[in-house]
């Protein structure tokens, strides 16, 4: 199978592309190449265009934000929903039609939008909507198309994370990886794949 | 209590003003007085300069493009990512020295944040978006002030809507209405509250 993974070369990225090991796996991240910058709309199309046709897509990037609750002004929700959402969104809208029928797009959310923690807010908000668009999206994409997201918590292998997420069990990159394995080589459609 | 009702001339912001009769209620809205766009901040900031400290706060208002999967275009999704959310998240982030110690403020999402129907991806994200917010922001607002998103199903009192919400049961006016006061009576915080 051909899986173009964007954000390959990130913490989430790195498990989808060591799970998927044995499958064609074009990498793509902000500084490797094929290199993308899924912000900007003419990058997302620039590397379709170079990719060609793939039977899945996998997107495992997205920055948002963290600061208090008093202190994240309307830029930053701005911020959080360009950074983590409608960049997610924007690969979806243009790289299905890259897509081959019957193939699979996985986005990445996050624990947050299910249970918070000190100045995520911005974050759960990004990942909430992540979620809930991928239930409706699924039903109405083309040529049995499916659709999911990976959801996990923090991860083992980034103990810098820790003690921000107290509490909170960190994650095996192993778990995450078969987390975005279940999406693209199952069945399933508009579904959360948490990993908790 | 005193209760500002935000979208008090919408079907769902009537509920809440009806619900709520016997309190001292500030009903505004775009086209009354006191009159607010919720999505230009400096309006916002306005209102609250006009009404002063209130008990409680309900947010019912929120536009989101409805279109099929295929157009719904990256302006589309900013347009409901500001008309639906970033809008409330300003109410909350400009209202809330306005709030009295151990007030209340409540958003409004709605029902397609858990399911879709056709053309309804916009709003499912933007839903799921305030939903997981306000899970988050009740860990951090100050002076005990409570936080809640009411997520109704499609309106009885909207028959309009109902061809598009096939096999949605639709709801009563008074349950929705019941739902605002629990979060503004209740003791609650970091809830959604579905009817449906």
């Amino acid at each position: 199978m051909r899986i173009l993974v964007i954000g390959a070369g990130g913490q989430v990225g790195r498990t989808a592309v060591e799970a998927l090991d044995g499958h064609e796996v074009v990498s793509a991240s902000r500084s490797s190449e094929p290199s993308v910058d899924i912000t900007d709309p003419s990058s997302i199309e620039r590397l379709f265009a170079s990719t060609g046709q793939v039977d899945a897509v996998i997107v495992a990037v997205g920055e948002v934000p963290f600061r208090p609750l008093a202190d994240l002004s309307h830029a930053d929700y701005e911020s959080a929903f360009r950074g983590k959402v409608l960049s997610q969104l924007d690969v979806v809208r243009i790289g299905t039609p890259y897509v081959r029928d019957g193939g699979s797009i996985t986005l990445t959310s996050g624990i947050l939008s299910r249970e918070p923690i000190a100045t995520g807010a911005a974050a759960s908000l990004a990942n909430g909507a992540v979620e809930s668009y991928v239930h409706a999206a699924a039903t109405e994409l083309p040529r049995g198309i499916r659709i999911n997201a990976v959801s996990p918590s923090v991860l083992e292998d980034a103990p810098g994370y820790h003690s921000s997420f107290p509490g909170f069990v960190p994650v095996s990159s192993h778990r995450v990886g078969q987390a975005f394995v279940k999406s693209v080589l199952g069945v399933q459609t508009g579904q959360v794949f948490p990993v908790d």
